[in-house]
């Protein structure tokens, strides 16, 4: 039983104090929220759980093991800081930290002290995710050519942050997992419009063997798109999130090159087969990730989604960022 | 009566042909193309046109008015050179020419020789971006933010040219159609999987007053998308070019942004209204052009999409193709 | 303030507990259900209720001013008739009763002791059908011609019924709510597969005036579909449920035939116009009709959705079970 | 080679026209229309073929092999009469006849004469239906439960039959190609609104070991439809026609009923697996339909879509006529 306390009970607290209530092996003992509007949410939910408007209470009660740190990102750091140096294991949600140098002392306190951190990448743990992972390793689509995301909504949420960081991390902590190589450089591009903060943007990053990924996100598109089509030498996929059923559609199609010999013309051949909607899971991820993190500590495992994960992709956004402001100039990695 | 011979007679030909055969103002006088089997099939559709593999007797027949170039890139230029140069018009395949000096010189050419060059930007022509087009002049849309165009589909056609030049210059025509501004600097992104040619890239284009356009364009996509947002102050808009009907989708959508004096903190207000699709015109866009063509040989007009527009996609393909080289960097324009 | 005790707590009761907890015009005072495990759930999600597998306490009790009766159909006449007896009011699941001798007695029994029935037609307070039934009171479809619903999917949920009356009842209580006229006859088809009850049927409402509606219900669908054509003469509209956005189309379609004087032919012409998707509240139904329901008692008004619209509901699906029976043979009204 | 008259050169006939001129193993002699306007069209597209506004210059002529009728249904009888008659083997428009006694003497004149029959029933042979046909024949599907197609649009293309004569014909000659059984009744319903003929139908057919088909046929949809959901005991399909890739989706579900021995309850088990979307060939149904007519010919063959098979649909087609004058009474086949 590892026993926890939350701080931070806004859009997506709710959701991981719900899901610690329900898991066998994990138990709320507090909830800290500076809003109290908020924290009598919580008291009427959660009747046997403390409530509280500091969070150090939860850093220094000896009842608690981890730390969850549902907060705006800016806030991350300091509070991970403070849980590790009381020796809770810490969950935090996705950007990890403003910076790299940030992140990179909090994976070294916790290195220090024996402790775990996850970075809450929710999406590792969905069915589509982790199918399109198995696909990958499985050699289904053969070599990787690129994978290409759109995620545009209407939605104007953050106020510290661009929709890079918003958005964004989403598909840079998949495309992490997917890719499994580092990238070389990225190039980004952008606009602000309304609040001086970036609302559309477009990524590229580059990856080494000629793999390319591309990740469209946008807070002001009138229609909500979750699409990522991925492709490879044998087989291309297309991930439609919003879908209910049939996720993620595999189609037998491609396209083969070959060069005749002396000759200047290259044959092209298309592959046209059948399309293949595999069942996914329909299990919550958030559900399966706090068990995996559960699991983590208690067999001393290393997370995929560990800080060193969440450094990763905070180094790719500070790229990003970096080279919009440049407008597209490539920035190494 | 515009006489009309057209060179090239094998994709797009044959719907030139068609069209201008049907049309009252215009006449098919000769087709020309290499392939004996091309010639065939013209002569079996139209007993009544001279056939011939050789240009040059189109382009010296006192018989002919105008020149429809209907070929690969690469010949562009030499075609519309000599078709200038022995008076008549010209109607040319996209992109206009492979190059901005070569478009500058045909444009001089045909200035000198008060002759009309037209350059098939088929897609101005419908029902679709003329309603685009229409709302955005009539102010439906107010102050325009983004252009974010994903054009992507299964299909290595061309050989000799990679997928920015194949299929961007259908977006680049559109921009410059509708935002009426010259773009200030390019962002291009893309890379080479099979024959050396970028099958997949992704274009940015910087213009002033913060409207940004985005093109995404893949020859190795499983699904065919032909999606295009369209975001504006008032309005957005979603022109899906797959739809049967309703291609074009205008949402009442959008963020209101209220600073409160002397507060750092931004009032933020959605809007969501209803969703209107009007009714598209379904004339085949190609008539539409080239009868517009006749117009402005007949009544001395300078097309909308006359040398000079055709000129500037070059210049942006260009730009594109340049910054794509160098991994992103901005390619002023 | 109306107090509540609520019957049954499997599929749907915790909707109607959740709802009744949350309005501010209705308290739960207690939540009867035989099963033990429903219970336990109850107990733990609403520690301040009563709780009991003995639906006589709740009947009984003079804390209790109305009795929601969320149980499986066969059961809904004993549990009523003792809640008036014992003079509550009455919030019945559809559809209302077994046959329409036990619908007329509860009504008789109501009118007696004047208190108020009412019928959990749901879809009468969701914001399309609220949205549908403007546009005809407003006349924008102009006479109305047909209805046309596809409600399937997956599913065999019920031991005790068939399809028809598991699925039709929503459809039954809308088209009564729109049609405002008394149906003629009813044919209907169907067959049994697998558990000697109907699991695809299929109904056909004859109303006069040549208004004619059609009920496809399947438990045996792969895919799920929640598809309503509504033709007018000016107007026609697609009602799909399952649009997270847009759920009603609204065409400014039709079909306008002429007869010329003294001549055979007709002239039939086209329009074709523009699609409209209005913005449609998306107020929670059930919450909107329980709040509608403590309107109707504290004011003494008639629900629309009263005891006479469950009875005729009830004598509808009594009549396309007789006429499946009989192989489609007419059954009317 | 075979040598065809084709009369009528409507909407249909221009179609058959350009395939028998196409393919290699049949030739257009001539082509018969009442319409000076479609014989102007006749004379310019295939200048080599005789044109005439008299069938019986077709019929007659010792040059011609077999007739084609593509006329309005009240005119096949009397043509395909005169082309028997005179030795000429018959390609018909669907529905065969106007009713069961017409269609039954054009079976026994061209048993006589030794002549072949073919009615166009062209759905049976595209690429979808024969993959049905298929999956159907190898027991994919297991036991078939029911075939549930809607086939509705904006269209009130017929003056003188009502819309079960102009859309059913698809549909039942489907049904009777997939199902290989005989109805044993039909019940239908339907409403007329514009111009005497009904405009809207809900056809239900009757066969052998509860399987249950149901047609649903509309002139007056503001949306095209054209899905038909077919169930079967192991897995169920849905074939949505207006899909451009991926028309056929077969799903990995069902429901599994066991009964426990002794017990009233049913145990019933939910499959959910992969769904799969095999590629399905594009050939046009027409060329292969005209094909296999050439070979039923050639190699002395009787064609599935023979005469009893255009009669079979004109018997189902009266009984839907007769049972929807009678509103859904059950007529017997």
């Amino acid at each position: 039983m590892v026993k926890f306390g939350v701080v931070g009970y806004g859009y997506w607290g709710p959701n991981v104090v719900r899901n610690l209530d329900r898991l066998d092996e994990t138990k709320v003992v507090a909830v800290c929220d500076k809003s109290s509007a908020a924290r009598r949410k919580v008291a009427k939910a959660y009747p046997d759980v403390l409530v509280t408007g500091d969070p150090t209470e939860l850093m220094t009660s000896p009842e608690i093991d981890a730390i969850a740190v549902v907060t705006p990102v800016w806030t991350h750091y300091e509070l991970a800081k403070a849980a590790l140096q009381n020796g809770k294991h810490i969950f935090v949600e996705k950007p990890f930290t403003s910076n790299a140098a940030q992140a990179q002392e909090l994976i070294d306190l916790a290195a220090r002290k024996n402790l775990k951190i996850m970075v809450d990448h929710t999406f590792l743990f969905t069915g589509a995710v982790q199918k399109i992972k198995q696909l990958l390793q499985d050699g289904a689509l053969g070599k990787l050519y690129y994978y290409d995301s759109t995620r545009v909504n209407l939605g104007l949420f953050q106020h510290d942050v661009n929709v890079v960081w918003d958005l964004a991390p989403h598909d840079l902590s998949i495309i992490d997992h997917l890719i499994q190589k580092a990238p070389e450089a990225i190039s980004a591009t952008g606009q602000t419009h309304l609040n001086g903060h970036e609302d559309v943007a477009f990524i590229t990053l580059y990856f080494p063997d000629k793999v390319i990924a591309h990740i469209n996100v946008n807070w002001l598109s009138p229609v909500k798109v979750r699409m990522t089509l991925i492709g490879g030498e044998k087989k291309m996929l297309v991930w439609n999130d919003l879908e209910a059923d049939e996720k993620i559609k595999i189609y037998d199609k491609g396209v083969n090159v070959t060069s005749r010999e002396g000759l200047y013309d290259l044959l092209v051949h298309y592959r046209s087969g059948d399309m293949w909607a595999p069942q996914i899971e329909q299990v919550e991820a958030l559900t399966r990730e706090l068990a995996y993190f559960v699991e983590c500590i208690s067999k001393d495992k290393t997370p995929v989604n560990d800080g060193e994960s969440g450094l990763r992709v905070v180094r790719m956004l500070e790229a990003a960022n970096a080279s919009i402001r440049k407008r597209g100039e490539l920035v190494p990695l």
